[in-house]
């Protein structure tokens, strides 16, 4: 049975809708707006939780309106992604005069085209902080929040900037660079409990999303994440995460799996080395938004990352079963056909 | 002239009020209440802030509300301390039945001896946090923000959780190690923008209160502060602050001047080592409260640790001039007399 309720915040081109219930994958139209102003939209329902279900995920972050944004997106919906993962920096309203709240209005209508029709799944950067106190604005977030609902109370999140989602045979993990992480503080609290109701005989997949990333050996936001990475990394670790997706840095890399937690204050052991229980990570923050590529690499390339390449883009994860699955990175300027970067994920607890 | 503005708040045994443009010290007298339930308070005032001014300060942690707080409380008041630096944990309300929050009034009486004629400067622990979902409480720090009101305001701050005040020849920061501190977070811009305005002409004594110790060879809490101490370590030595309390570790702990800033993910050099420009980090969580003492050390004591020991006590800072201080810390089992711990603070901007 198909239940749809509309939510209260209607922003220009979004409406928040939220559907339960749903036992088989079926095609459904949903008509918003009312008299001359409605429109059509159609969309799957997600598959049921299965530990052997094939699913697509796209994964996209910063993406901000430029003319290489619409070349991400649009070699995006070339391709069979039936979900979004995005890893924060939606709009970059902030960057223009007194942070443009049209331009996430802007945004919105851009993106329409794809997230009218399936799911993006939301993380927060720092450029959905707007924070401004000059301006009198001292609560962060509050655009971001306003616009983009996430169904963070299933997860028993306190706070819709980190929350959990299962969709096929993956479990997601949203964590949030820009909130408290120590511990003690709801945000480690409730990763700590979440992670305990991970079942990866039901969701085999286990995905986290951030936006600051933990290894990235970029000059460009260069140890940014090591605060999060040093109270967090352990607990990834021992859950034996398949792979983390970060996004900030304006460039695209890979690591191997690598782990970095031996370290005791005392013990000078403080060196990535690689690690078969560690997740591999992702940054992908290089959807083509205006502030431009990050070209400047550490030199030389650290022996934790596998690969590392200052072009826009996209990636692509295709699960295949509960053991495999095809992880491949888009450039934008070969278009979609080409894998530049790609790497067969064995699943970190079936495999 | 003397003015006092009554704000809205009033428990049972508190009033906040607030105090300005004095220029001489004068004792004064405060009477609250009204009709028979009027009682008489009397202060003096805060010098003007001078680079030369003789002040001397009490640094009491973890406080709680027993008969070892009891002995805390009476041991400083025997001293000259004439403003409190409190590092955090005040009444431990969040450990009884239901996060009682009558403790939160019982523990005001209990200080009120003290807090009624001198100026507590407040941080907040983790048991301020009082964060129970399972109780509908999802708002962080509700009963301690209502109830300790700081002059946030005054150092540009947007939240009460971190804030500078400045006190003869000294320039105090307090810092949340519970809230965001990542990059770009309120947090974190405050303390960058906050660090520019110290002027050591004006107040030649910078120091740096947090709940959460940085370095702490204790085996209670060990490397619970390490995702601070990473994101802001650097600042602080850049600043040459002269001392940092933190609480936390029901115990006590004093460190050499040490940075452990060095570290760049490839490079290995992640051991703590003698610097002259990093601050003297004191860890002084032993008020007194009902978890009891943490008397289980790291062995060997790293070098980083001057001097440690598991025992109930306080702390003074004499400040005597521009150039120097002396910090000792009191056993709660010596009573007043007896220096237990104390060392010459040079200036680390003047000497």
């Amino acid at each position: 049975m198909l239940r749809v309720l509309k939510e209260s915040f209607c922003s220009t081109s979004f409406t928040t809708t939220r559907l339960a219930s749903f036992t088989t994958v079926l095609s459904r139209t949903l008509r918003l707006g009312e008299g001359g102003s409605a429109r059509e939209f159609w969309f799957w329902t997600p598959p049921s939780v299965n530990p052997d279900a094939a699913y697509t995920f796209g994964i996209i972050g910063d993406l901000g309106q430029t003319f290489d944004s619409n070349k991400t997106l649009q070699h995006y919906m070339e391709g069979k992604g039936q979900t979004v993962l995005f890893v924060g920096d939606l709009s970059y309203a902030d960057n223009y005069p007194n942070h443009d709240n049209r331009r996430w209005d802007t945004w919105g209508r851009f993106v329409e085209s794809s997230t009218a029709y399936q799911p993006w799944i939301w993380t927060a950067g720092n450029h959905e902080l707007d924070f401004v106190p000059e301006l009198g604005e001292t609560t962060p977030f509050k655009p971001y929040l306003s616009r983009f609902h996430v169904p963070y109370h299933a997860s028993n999140s306190t706070s819709p900037l980190w929350y959990s989602i299962k969709r096929a045979s993956a479990y997601i993990i949203v964590l949030s660079s820009y909130s408290a992480y120590g511990k003690y503080t709801p945000q480690y609290r409730w990763l700590e409990e979440n992670l305990k109701r991970v079942d990866r005989n039901k969701t085999p997949w286990l995905i986290v999303l951030l936006h600051s990333p933990w290894y990235n050996s970029n000059g460009y936001h260069y140890m940014e994440g090591e605060s999060m990475r040093v109270q967090f990394e352990s607990m990834l670790v021992a859950a034996k995460v398949d792979i983390v997706f970060a996004g900030h840095v304006h460039s695209y890399e890979r690591t191997h799996r690598i782990s970095n937690i031996a370290y005791n204050i005392v013990n000078g052991d403080c060196l990535p080395v690689h690690n078969e229980s560690a997740p591999v990570y992702v940054t992908i923050g290089d959807g083509g938004n205006a502030e431009g590529l990050a070209a400047e690499f550490t030199e030389p390339q650290p022996d934790y990352s596998a690969f590392r390449e200052a072009s826009f883009g996209h990636a692509m994860l295709e699960i295949k079963n509960r053991t495999h699955a095809l992880y491949y990175w888009h450039r934008n300027d070969d278009g979609k056909a080409v894998m530049a970067d790609s790497v067969w994920i064995r699943n970190q607890y079936w495999h």
